[in-house]
């Protein structure tokens, strides 16, 4: 079995960001490669009637207190962003741009992503600072500044955001492996069963 | 280490149900007892502005999804109710009238209650099914009809789910173990390395 586990996140999505540090080593144990998709959990939460989990009275308090713990628990730098939550559609036009050219160029910038936003408070928001983040990886800061502001590259994200609500993508993170879903890092361990088994 | 772990859950809460059928023994592995604590989700609810997670666009055919993967993972028998949600105050004072008397006796009654609404798919927001459900185990149908609509019980459950939400309770499962909380089914995996750690 070789097919793609596919990985849909959105880039302000403390729970993505852990199952980013954690999804490609789970996929290479059991013989398997990643498929990263950005989403906008925005337009899903406009169809879910959700909003950001920390901003929810109650359990605002508590999901910070625990992605804290989780991040510890799974030795994950991680800090709460200053700016929160932030719009992230950006970065996810850059990525999409990249990964239509070299995925895995797309990937170490999606790392980049996160990393700027959930390590080193930086608000990625910002187009100019998706921008640095890529040419600190030795991308054309005038190719991923054109691609963010490209009509055909907002399209893009348009479709790719579309595809997966189609596919019933409810939250970040989301996994899809041989039609199964999986919603939230919490499920990376039945996930991982689930590869190791075959299902049950 | 003998503290207790507080267990809150509302009747009708899958995942709660779950955890109810996991939680003694995880506890007994790490020299613990459990508290029981049926709250009322709806009252929850109206704080955090949530609704039950299977009524929710797109959410909800994932959840109902996701319960079914977990009760097989986890080896439960499960069947989603045919009418859900329910009301739970019925079975809820009755749980605290029994629990005031022997604790013992109300933990057994709540797993009965859980097992008449998730596999015999009985509604338990009907007084004479908890009346019929407690009197299966010995106790005085009298009694706990008398329970259910006295008016210091209600007032009883009242203050208990003001007193959960006062702690910080958001959700069922929700733990709590030597002030540390926990929300969710998908916890237990963390409560259990913090009991067996003694935290991180």
């Amino acid at each position: 079995m070789s097919a793609l586990i596919d990985f849909y996140f959105d880039f302000s999505s403390p729970y993505g960001y852990f199952a980013s540090c954690k999804i490609d080593d789970l996929a290479a144990r059991h013989g398997r490669e990643t498929l990263w998709r950005p989403i906008l959990l925005g337009v899903l939460f406009k169809r879910t009637g959700a909003q950001p989990l920390p901003l929810i009275p109650v359990k605002g308090d508590y999901s910070k207190h625990d992605m804290e713990r989780s991040a510890r628990l799974l030795s994950v730098p991680y800090r709460f962003p200053s700016t929160f939550p932030v719009a992230t559609q950006s970065a996810a036009r850059a990525f999409y741009w990249l990964s239509d050219r070299e995925p895995e160029r797309a990937k170490s910038f999606a790392k980049a992503v996160f990393r700027a936003f959930f390590v080193d408070d930086i608000n990625i928001s910002e187009p100019e600072r998706v921008v640095a983040i890529a040419a600190g990886l030795g991308e054309s800061s005038e190719e991923i500044a054109n691609a963010i502001a490209d009509p055909e590259n907002k399209e893009r994200l348009k479709r790719e955001v579309d595809a997966a609500i189609a596919r019933g993508v409810c939250g970040s993170p989301f996994f899809i492996v041989d039609g199964e879903p999986f919603w939230g890092a919490d499920r990376l361990d039945q996930l991982e069963k689930w590869l190791a088994s075959g299902g049950w």
